[in-house]
C-alpha cells in the first residue's frame, strides 16, 4: 500500500524538523516521503485529506502487563498487599494462554484508540502475546519476567532466540519480574546471560519504599545498588516505576545508560509515590511513560500519564518543571529506544511508518496558539482520528482494522472473567 | 420533545436506586419517566435505542472561568506570578464582551464533549455568559467576582436580582473574586448584601499556601478564618480550590455548611498542592469538581478531574481512599447543590433532564466488571455519545446542536487571540 496524507500538519520530533505544514507518503512499512508537496510519488493506492489535522509519532507505551484487562476495575480500592493476593494471584493463576491471546487483543484495541503504537509488555504466555501482537499487526517489544515461581535464565535465552527472530513487529528484551521476587542464584544466572549477550536488562525497580527497604534488609544495598552490584544493568536497560530512587541510584543509572519508564496513574492509585522525573531528567537519564495494566490504572490512556508525568513534576518541582515538549520526547521516542525499535521514533524518510492523526478540530485543542503544549495539557483519545502501525492503518475514527471483531474480543474478555473463581 | 430511551444501563445517583436496566423519558425539559418499560408513554417524537450503554445524570463543573479559552496553552510553564502579571492580566484587559460571548461558546462545546451540563463560572462580562449560555441551551450558575479593581456590593445586589429571573438555565450566586483581591470595605458591604438576602457567598479561597499567609499577615487570621469573622458564611457557600486548609478553617466550614470546590489538574499544573479532599470527606464537608480555566488546565474535561481527585488522595492516604462512588457523587451532585440547582442532580421522573449516554461498548470500559470503577478510573470524553441539558440534545456522536457552528467559534477565537497585543 502506498498511501499520501496531504493537507497535514507535522510533528516529527526528529530533533531538526520544526511544526509544519505539507504531506508524508507512506510505502509499505516505511515512511517515504516528507515534504511540502508529494505529487511526484503517485501513483497512491490512497489518499487521506488531513483537513489541518496533525502527524505525529505514535506512542510508545513503555510498561504494561497487557493481559491484566481481565481485572479492569474488579478490585479497587483495596492497599496493594490484599489487592495482590486476595484478588490479581488466584485469578491470574487461572489464565489460559487462549486467555491471555484475548486479553491482549483487547488491550491493543485500546492502546489504538489512545494512539499507542508500540506496547513493551510484561506478561505470562508470550507466546500468546506475540500471536495477538501479530495477527492484529500491532509492534510489540516482549520482556522475559522469569522469577522465582517460574522462568529460567536458559528459558529466557531461548526466548530471546526465538522473539528476537521471529516477527519484524516483535523485539524481545531480556528481564525478570522484580528483585523481590527473585532470589540469587536466578539473578546471577540472569546476569550471566546478559554478559554473554552483551544486551540490557528490565525489571520493576524501586516502585514502593517496602520493596527497597526489603532490598536492603536481605542485602545492605537498595534494590539498584543490588542488581548493579551483580552486574545486571552493565550493558543497560531499565526499570519500571523507578519512584524510590536515591542519589546513589540515580548516578548507577546514569552510568549505565539507563532508561527510567515511569507510570504515573498506577503509581498515584496504587499509593506508591511519585517518581523523581525531574530528577532523572536534570541527570540526562532518559524517561519514558507507560501505562501498566489495567489492573491497576485502570486505562490505558497515554494522554493521561502525559498530563500526569507534567503535573506531578509541577507539583514538586514548580509551574515551570517538565514541559509539553519533553513530554513529548518521552511519549513518542524514549520508549521505543527501550523497546530496542530504534526506527519508528520519529517521522522521516525511511522511518518505520508508526503515526497518528491528531483532531485539531475539536473544541479542547483550540485556538492553536501551542500544538505541542495542547497535546499534552489538553489532549484526549478524543484527538485521535487515526492509529497507523509499519504502514497499516489499525485505527480509524472509531473503526479497529486489526482483522477480528471487537465485539467477539469484549464478549470473549467477560466470558474469561466471568468464568473465574 | 417527548423522547425515549431504551435498552439503556441507568445510574440514577438517586442514593436509593441501583444501577439497572431499563429506560428513562424526557418529556420538555424534564425526566417523565423511569421504569423497566415506558412504551405506555407513546407518542414519541424520538426513541433513541441505548445500545446497553450507560445514562448517568450530566457532570457539573463547579468553577471554571470558561472566557479563559483563548489563553489556552498560550503562556504554560511559568510560575503563578508571572504567569498572572506577563500574560493573563494585559491579555484579559484586551476581551469584550463580544469576545467574551464566543469564548464562552468555545468552552461549552468543550464541556458538551466530557459530559458536563453545568458550569459555575466566574468570569468578566456576565451578560455575554448568560447569552452564550441561553443561546447554546448549557446550564450555567454565573457568580459574582467583585474586588478592588471593579464591582461593588449595590452591582452585586443588581446582578443578583436581574440573573436570578432571567432564565430557567440560569441562577445567580453571590460572590467576589478573592480575599487576596478584596479589601474590608467591599468584603464588608458583600457581607451586608449576604445578610440581607441571606445567600450562601462563593470565592477562590486558600488557593496558595502565599495566599493564606499574606492574610494572616494583614489580619492575624487565615483567609476562611477572616472572611468568616466578617460573616460572609454566615448562609452557608464555599470555596474554590481549598487547597491549604486548616483544621480551624475546616470546622468553619463544617459548621457553616459551605462546599470544597477542588480543581486538582489546575492545582497541580500551576503547583498549588494538592487540596485536602479525604479530610473533607471525613467531616462531612460536600465536595465538588472543577476543572478552572483552560489558562491553567489547559482541558475542561470532567474525566480528568475525576481520576485526579481519587489518585492524589489515594497517593497521599492510601490505596483505599475516596473511591469511584464517592467521585461519582462530586461530579454529578454535588456541584449541582453548590450552584442552587436542586433538581438536576440526579435522574428521577420531575427532575431536569441534564444526563449523559456513556458508550460502554469501548476496550477502556471491557469487560463490565464495575460500571462506577470503569467510568471514574478508566472513562474518558470518547466515552460520552450523548450530552442532553434540560431535554435538548446539545451534543451526539460528535455532533453539536447548539445553534451556531463551530468552525465559526473556532476561526472567531482564533482571530480574537491573534489580535491581542
Amino acid at each position: 500500500m502506498k498511501i499520501r496524507f496531504f493537507n497535514a500538519r507535522i510533528l516529527p520530533l526528529d530533533d531538526k524538523t520544526p511544526l509544519s505544514i505539507g504531506e508524508l507518503v507512506v510505502d509499505g512499512s516505511t515512511i517515504l516521503a516528507m515534504q511540502s508537496d508529494c505529487a511526484q510519488f503517485s501513483p497512491f493506492d490512497r489518499e487521506i485529506d488531513c483537513g489541518g489535522n496533525l502527524l505525529l509519532p505514535g506512542f510508545k507505551n513503555a510498561h504494561t502487563h497487557s493481559g491484566m484487562t481481565f481485572l479492569r476495575s474488579l478490585a479497587d480500592d483495596l492497599p496493594l498487599q490484599r489487592w495482590l493476593t486476595e484478588q490479581v494471584f488466584p485469578k491470574e493463576a487461572q489464565l489460559t494462554p487462549e486467555s491471555v491471546y484475548v486479553l491482549t487483543k483487547l488491550a491493543i484495541l485500546e492502546y489504538l484508540t489512545s494512539g499507542i503504537t508500540l506496547m513493551f509488555d510484561m506478561y505470562f504466555s508470550r507466546e500468546s502475546i506475540a500471536s495477538a501482537a501479530i495477527d492484529t499487526g500491532f509492534r510489540t517489544a516482549l520482556v522475559g519476567c522469569a522469577n522465582d515461581f517460574g522462568g529460567t535464565a536458559a528459558e529466557t535465552a531461548d526466548e530471546y532466540a526465538r522473539y528476537s527472530a521471529l516477527h519484524p513487529l516483535i523485539s524481545y528484551q531480556l528481564g525478570f519480574h522484580a528483585e523481590y521476587t527473585t532470589s540469587y542464584p536466578l539473578l546471577r544466572d540472569l546476569s550471566d546471560l546478559a554478559h554473554s549477550l552483551k544486551q540490557p536488562f528490565y525489571t520493576h525497580l524501586n516502585e514502593t519504599q517496602a520493596e527497597v527497604d526489603s532490598c536492603v534488609a536481605h542485602s545492605g544495598m537498595r534494590t539498584i545498588e543490588y542488581l548493579d552490584s551483580l552486574g545486571l544493568f552493565d550493558f543497560g536497560g531499565g526499570g519500571y516505576h523507578c519512584v524510590h530512587v536515591s542519589e546513589h541510584e540515580m548516578e548507577i543509572m546514569q552510568a549505565r545508560g539507563m532508561t527510567a519508564v515511569t507510570c504515573p496513574a498506577s503509581n498515584l492509585k496504587l499509593a506508591s509515590g511519585i517518581a523523581p522525573v525531574y530528577e532523572f531528567l536534570e541527570r540526562g537519564i532518559p524517561v519514558a511513560i507507560g501505562t501498566d495494566g489495567a489492573a491497576s490504572n485502570n486505562c490505558l490512556d497515554m494522554f493521561r500519564e502525559m498530563f500526569l508525568v507534567t503535573g506531578l513534576q509541577k507539583y514538586r518541582h514548580g509551574a515551570g518543571a517538565v514541559d509539553a515538549n519533553e513530554v513529548l520526547r518521552m511519549a513518542c521516542r524514549n520508549g521505543a529506544y527501550a523497546c530496542g525499535f530504534r526506527d519508528c521514533d520519529c517521522l522521516a524518510p525511511g522511518k518505520q511508518a508508526d503515526l497518528i492523526l491528531i483532531d485539531l478540530n475539536q473544541p479542547n485543542m483550540q485556538p492553536l496558539n501551542n500544538i505541542e503544549k495542547n497535546i499534552v495539557y489538553s489532549g484526549s483519545k478524543q484527538n485521535v482520528c487515526l492509529t497507523m502501525i509499519a504502514g497499516r492503518v489499525l485505527y480509524e475514527r472509531g473503526e479497529f482494522f486489526i482483522g477480528d471483531d471487537p465485539e467477539r474480543i469484549y464478549a470473549e474478555s467477560a466470558r474469561i472473567i466471568r468464568s473465574m473463581k
